[in-house]
């Protein structure tokens, strides 16, 4: 895997202990947010009653909620945040067999997918408590297509070549296609690591054509339509939800400039480079450049002829100002990492690349993605 | 003027006194780097008598050659850096009068152009001295082009419009085209401020069309052929030179995607995406994509034609990878900032992308930009 350059700032390291005094400032940040907040001294008193008994306490569903879509507002890598307050969440924090949080995942996908008009949904699973670990996702998202070394190629997606032989090793198989979905692997502490196919009606993909070049369909390009993260971490008030996978809809470059393109990755710059009858031993002919625009058309393009939501970059950028422009109004300092919330592909162009922003990490939030080892 | 937030990094407050101790580390450096610099402790002992009798001290030329080469080299916003030790420097320490100020300006457009074979050059004047100025040179760059307002819109480079008025109120009328060439404004403390005019034969231009739309010459666009940054205090061991122009070839993408695009300069997208028949009216056509790819192709296949050197944003790219891998060779560790050495079209089509860097600020090096103010 190549590093990914704009992941400069360090991540804050994963919290994962119970800290009442997190909870202290969550309570308070609450209470001057929403009106239907408890008094934060009263609310407070009654976790640490509750930690000293069980050395843990409770967020309530509502305490949930609002977590998770400050933790949305405060990611400062997603371009997508003008919407946070419309998250969906699901407490799942009684969910702990495997197969049902399997099941939980399933359902979360299909209530995200909602025929093509796209959910932001969080579900979140059981937090960490001493001597009772939370179940864990192993994946690094709910959908993702295998990669499997054939005569010296890939086929499917080289990122999840490791990943695929691994889960291979617990017995699953898949078809063999470049676009094969990936089995959940589910960690809990009774049932060790299991895995679960996800049902083909539960994950909706889109084939790729383009709107002036017939060859494109061809090319047997697709892409699934929710991209849903569950190997982040989080953390809410000091507690800390190892298990809460969440979805958006996609920004096309994310298919088109990195997903399909990226060298290690898809690959498909070449390909379709000449196809287009571009000289590609020509750098300097902007052959690349050309290729990223076309195969950045025909996802937008396929994907609205199928009725399924995606955001074009240019849109996504005047969203994310209108989104800074909210939080100075509502008094607040919008933070973001430029690096990551400037799109793959024509920066420039985009008004999000015009500005600075406080870097600065708050809490709620998500903790950075646990790195998959077998 | 739109904030470019790339400039992320607060920048080092402008260092203009004479600092011994800096020295040192200089003469320290130097030796090294460089096997014919002199004993750092003798030079050290040098320069501080000299200091003691004068208040400042001198460089000798080699001095400033390496001193030169280097603050390229640790220029962390250049992309263009492999060929730091090709830099050609002039040593201009002597020259005061303003009209031979601007003489040297023009010889330095001459040497630098070369027929096309673009050469980096930097031409060092005098350095501050306690009780006697430096000579300043007021432009951005050597080379710029007026903008004035004119029934409601601007002909020439928006950018340099209050610039522009005043050199006006200075006498300087210009002939009214979109490309008129900015004189050059020299403050000196026996002259004041002082116009000069930049000869014709001292500015190569070159005329845009494009290798497959006939239509795109009658856009009338040019861009000079010489990038010469004036406004960049050089610091070098414990002096600072603040008048040190300096120059590199073109990165097609800085004309491409910015100066002929940017919507505060020349703000050309939406012209030729209407002659390229695209519906400028819906962004998720990626019009404003498609017409990057082409505003770039046409600069770069000009140059070319005109046999006037420019790097493109994808061999650059590699050239800076070479950079980074022979700094580690060398035992230091590069330094750059990624939001300034990721081009600003394609971003995650380049290798610059993929990379992390040490953002830390080291001298000799370039100061910020003197912003100008009438
Ligand atoms: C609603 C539509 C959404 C859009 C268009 C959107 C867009 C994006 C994009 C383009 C990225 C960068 C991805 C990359 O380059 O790898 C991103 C990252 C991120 N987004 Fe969003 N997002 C959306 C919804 C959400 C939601 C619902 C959440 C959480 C509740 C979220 C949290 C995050 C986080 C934590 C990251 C950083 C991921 C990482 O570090 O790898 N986003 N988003
Ligand atoms: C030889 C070819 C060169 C190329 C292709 C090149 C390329 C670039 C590019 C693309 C930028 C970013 C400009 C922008 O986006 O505004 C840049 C910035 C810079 N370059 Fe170079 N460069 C070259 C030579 C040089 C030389 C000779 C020097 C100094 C001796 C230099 C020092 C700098 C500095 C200080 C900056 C930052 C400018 C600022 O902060 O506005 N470069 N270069």
């Amino acid at each position: 895997m190549t590093i990914d350059g704009r992941q400069r700032g360090l991540p804050t390291p994963p919290r994962l202990d119970v800290d009442l005094d997190e909870a202290d400032r969550f309570f308070r940040q609450r209470a001057t947010e929403d009106p239907s907040a408890p008094d934060p001294k009263v609310r407070h008193a009654a976790a640490a009653r509750e930690f000293s008994e069980r050395g843990v306490f409770t967020h309530t569903t509502a305490e949930l909620e609002f977590g998770a879509r400050v933790a949305w507002r405060n990611a400062n890598r997603c371009i997508g945040r003008l919407y946070w307050r419309s998250l969906v969440i699901r407490d799942r924090r009684h969910v702990r067999r495997a197969d049902s949080i399997a099941h939980e995942c399933v359902e979360h996908l299909k209530l995200a997918t909602n025929g093509g008009k796209i959910r932001p949904v969080i579900t979140i699973f059981a937090a960490d408590e001493p001597g009772r670990p939370a179940p864990r996702i192993r994946n690094e998202q709910l959908v993702r297509y295998a990669g499997r070394r054939q005569d010296g190629a890939t086929v499917g997606d080289p990122r999840f070549e490791a990943f695929t032989r691994w889960v291979q090793s617990l017995g699953w198989s898949g078809k063999g296609s470049a676009f094969d979905v990936l089995p959940l692997v589910i960690d809990t502490a009774s049932d060790g690591t299991a895995i679960f196919d996800i049902p083909e009606d539960a994950v909706l993909e889109v084939e790729l054509s383009h709107p002036e070049l017939p060859w494109f369909a061809d090319l047997g390009l697709r892409w699934h339509a929710v991209p849903a993260i569950s190997s982040m971490p989080l953390r809410i008030g000091g507690l800390t939800y190892p298990t809460a996978p969440f979805n958006g809809w996609y920004m096309g470059t994310e298919i088109g400039s990195r997903n399909l393109v990226d060298a290690d990755r898809y690959d498909m710059l070449v390909r379709v480079g000449r196809q287009l009858g571009l000289n590609t031993d020509d750098e300097r002919s902007l052959w690349k450049d050309r290729v990223l625009v076309e195969i950045n058309r025909a996802v937008l393009w396929s994907f609205d002829r199928a009725g399924v939501k995606i955001a074009d970059h240019h849109a996504e950028s005047e969203r994310f100002m209108a989104f800074v422009a909210k939080e100075h109004k509502a008094g607040r300092t919008p933070t973001a990492e430029w690096s990551w919330v400037v799109p793959p592909m024509s920066g420039a162009s985009l008004p999000v690349y015009h500005q600075y922003y406080d870097e600065s990490v708050h809490l709620p939030g998500f903790l950075p993605s646990v790195q998959w080892e077998p």
